[in-house]
């Protein structure tokens, strides 16, 4: 086999059709929905494919975005860049490529640090953290790959990081709530738009 | 060590103590959301100890009710008891008390079936179901267990058994929702409602 | 695909023929099986499908009945509930559902506490136990998926409850016999007599 | 840190004190079970060490030895050798020392071929064996490290080549035993007896 | 706990201190790995950091260096940049940072496709490659999880799509060496350097 | 079936033919590579498969000699014997035959202790060695098993039993050899020459 030029710019993927590999008729939206999508189109650049999915049907759709924007964008305990890193641990853990590509464009936006976003995607044990982000981290990868093993002990780790009862309900529901993102997104093969991949570099 | 006397009925358990391990304060409720609580004691009987947990925080509440009830009870190509069954395979996969209760009852209440319910929620494969819903409940567990290895033969051996590319992503829908509520229930400690456990028996 | 009606009671499950899915002839039973088959009819009401399994070859049979009272009947530092709960959460464990329902009808009659029984068929941690009792079945279920990394400090943690090392072999005994049991039922799909389901609800 | 002489014989290891690492106070023995003893010790050269830790119970030597003598040594569809093969092959999935030494040697006596009982031991995978033991073993390793996902499907793998239905229970009864007795060897730190390391070399 | 802004560049991370978490006395280079060293740091910009830990060991350095171009840049039935995209398959099944990092680098930049280090960085399924590139990292990601159990049907699967024996060979081989690679770094905590994140973006 | 009388030596395994199951056409070797393959005859008695395998590209053969004897025989803070303690305990975890089987005999032959070399190629924690044998082959087999969770607190580990920063690279550097190495074997059907089986017994 000849070797290709470097920098040739011959792809080796397939052109993706589509926001997921299923077939999904369009819906049609209410007049609340079609603001919202030209809202984030405006807001973002783009209509994140989850939603252009998601867009397949009204109802679930605007059930889908007021759950998503209360769990991440509500005023919480924990700040919008901790609950984008914890979205980025468990999508690594599982190994989902839209939502490593989406959360991790989201941390390095909100971060200013773009390794950061890049070592959160793949392992954040290399990253040095302090010990707040540590057991918050911890805790998330724990909820993600082996929850029915939690115990008493691991909830104490996190308040014994300063983390109240209630923070400790945000980390678990964000972790949970990515768990469920993941296992969609790789279940119907939902791909990146192409913006997340040189946002905030 | 003697031995004690059958149905002496001395616990072997702590008493349970609200409905999941975390000290949540109170939010203060809604109309709406209080109406929809006491919509469910009124119909069910008791208020499920999910949404008690959620009721510290009334737009959360309100977001969650309207996701979860728009994919377990609204109109879809899966039954409602087709989506109980997969909830619980989740939920056993996960090994999550709560969702095994509470979704067991549910099967056994849809189905007519309790043993339906207790195979479901112990080992689905022992169940001899029909091959629709043995390639449901297959699909399922691979999002739950194995979601990053999933690829087209998967998602097209449910269309060999004639779901649409719509229950398609129902399918997965439901099993990642599960995967989720399984880690918040397990994470937050989340107690089964007693009454659970004698519903449809 | 119209709902069924609730509790209709059309199966979704094929009708069990015989109590594995093995075709084993029938063997020629010694009087002392026979009488000890008619004695279990009596006392338990029924004879349990894995004691009509190994029916098929009366000298098995004989070790087997033999070797199980030994080890779940005769006298040890372990009460007969413990000894069934450690069934019950190996079994769990394995997620066999012939031995989590066979031996979950066993701790509700030997508790009186049916939610005991429920608990540990999907996961002791959401049990609330004593910590003799937490000792107890995270040794057994390291036995049931972690044998070959067990060490000196895991059966220390049991005597530091307060078991002899009598008790350690019994509680390793009991965890070990039911590593078998499962992987026999799982193997053979074996069914849970209906009785069993309805036992001490 | 100098270099030891090979060959230097300084033991890197503790010496063994008793048969497990559990303190068993000698029960007293039945003439039946000494008599067993004397006659293994007779026939083997030595008494295994899994019969001397059984011995403090004489009930339970005594229900052990008539099981495994009747699973392993009993007249069956499968050959005493193909039994021991199963035995190892489940003993190295479960990284069983004990077992692995004891098992090993009988493969290494009844084959005739020391390496096999090596292969075996390690990876059977690496033997190049005929499709019948290919399917036992592969079955077998299935009942050791996945029970409770075997299906239909396994078992006919087994019919189709040539084994019967109390074919299929025995490989599955073998496997199980092992699945047991590799725990209660692990659990307890059984110790193989030197002899084992030697025979038929 | 106060939102930071978007952008404001607080580091997370603790800073770096040398290429590993280890502290190895700096060798003395002979001429030639000096030599190497320079001519690394003026065609790459800097000296990867593998080299840099290497370097406490002339020798070490100097066959690592031999080992490791013999394999990646030396004439095969392989391209340079198939080579590298094992090297990042294997790297993500492993989540080692360092490798990730530096073969994506290297794969963004054979391929002039950044999107295509991206998505092999996380999950290659989510590719959409062509056959040949699916047999080849479908082979390789087994050689990275799940080794003892390749057999014939896996090799064959990599000849069915025209690799030659030895290339079938040189895909296990690369795919191996990174299993040592991901280990070592992982194991040192081994640092990507700098210039890793922004090659080819 | 009709039992085959013991050592009646009929071979239930396929012969082998040749180093591995790859075709893999012999290069041509340089005086150097023939003069280390003699040698490495005169000294062992064989010249063993894994340079046999390479002896298909005599420059891969040449890296791959001086990366294995600068990693395994140069000077060290670890003993040869503790080296190749390592290999065969890495090469059990990964149940690869071939390296079990070579540096199994290794360990016989560097101890002294036959059985020494049975125990490290099943499961090393059933030898009973001293603490800083523990250490370093618990921290091995993380190595081998879950390196991407490794963290300062398992070198500090070593630390703590007297290596030094060097020597934990060096345990590190070993334990990963063997991962690259168990794997190219898995992979190939490499198999150990038959004079390893009875060396140093």
């Amino acid at each position: 086999m000849s070797e290709p030029k470097p920098g040739s710019k011959q792809p080796l993927r397939e052109p993706e059709a589509g926001p997921t590999a299923l077939d999904l008729p369009a819906g049609a939206l209410s007049p609340e929905m079609r603001g919202y999508l030209d809202k984030c189109a405006e807001k973002i650049g783009f209509v994140p494919n989850v939603l252009a999915a998601y867009a397949h049907d009204d109802a679930k759709l605007s059930a889908f975005a007021a759950f998503y924007n209360g769990l991440m964008l509500a005023p919480s305990g924990l700040t919008k860049l901790e609950r984008e890193m914890i979205a980025v641990v468990v999508s690594a853990a599982n190994r989902c490529f839209y939502c490593v590509t989406a959360h991790g464009a989201a941390v390095r936006q909100l971060s200013g640090d773009p390794v950061l976003g890049d070592t959160l995607g793949v392992n954040w044990r290399a990253a040095r953290l302090a010990p707040r982000h540590v057991a918050m981290l911890a805790f998330a990868e724990k909820v993600a790959l082996a929850s029915s093993s939690i115990a008493e002990v691991d909830r104490q780790a996190l308040r014994d990081e300063g983390f109240t009862d209630v923070d400790v309900w945000d980390v678990a529901a964000v972790a949970s709530f990515f768990a469920m993102s993941n296992r969609l997104a790789s279940a119907t093969d939902m791909r990146p738009n192409a913006e997340y991949h040189v946002m905030a570099r």
